[in-house]
């Protein structure tokens, strides 16, 4: 999937429902959804860990759209190797 | 970019310091992003918040890939409306 369909898609879907409830509430359930997926990091249960980082991406993407952001613009500095060192393999230290 | 190519190029450049600084360093690591992502939030600056979006998604990339999750497969229950109420338009409360 194409991270801007992925995007467009949750716009889509969730933007109306995004925008009654603002960006601070957005972060709010995103910030559940971080929990819920260091939660399942702790059990390591894989089909728990699917559905966790599903819906932490997910939120990701709605609030994104609140703030006007394209995810696909927001890591095209990842697309060729590490934005510090410029590294691939990364060489910063750990 | 394709959210699977993503994926991969965060594997070819971070992986190897990812699995030596491990799961729980690695979330850590995360949630000082997401906390970057929150001030962005406040300040409301473009350029920033697109950096933060991108770090934050970045990092999401890279705890995926220690957990064995296939961030294409994650995201594939929203790819054709809200996987609760199946609208989409959404019609969940908020």
């Amino acid at each position: 999937m194409e991270l801007g369909d992925l995007q467009r898609q949750m716009r889509s879907t969730y933007f109306e429902s995004d925008a009654a409830r603002g960006a601070d509430a957005t972060f709010r359930w995103f910030t559940e959804e971080v929990g819920e997926l260091a939660r399942a990091l702790r059990t390591g249960e894989h089909a728990n860990l699917v559905h966790e980082f599903g819906d932490v991406l997910a939120w990701l993407a709605s609030l994104a759209n609140l703030a006007g952001v394209d995810l696909e613009d927001a890591v095209a500095r990842y697309a060729s190797g590490c934005p510090k060192c410029g590294g691939d393999p990364c060489r910063c230290p750990l």
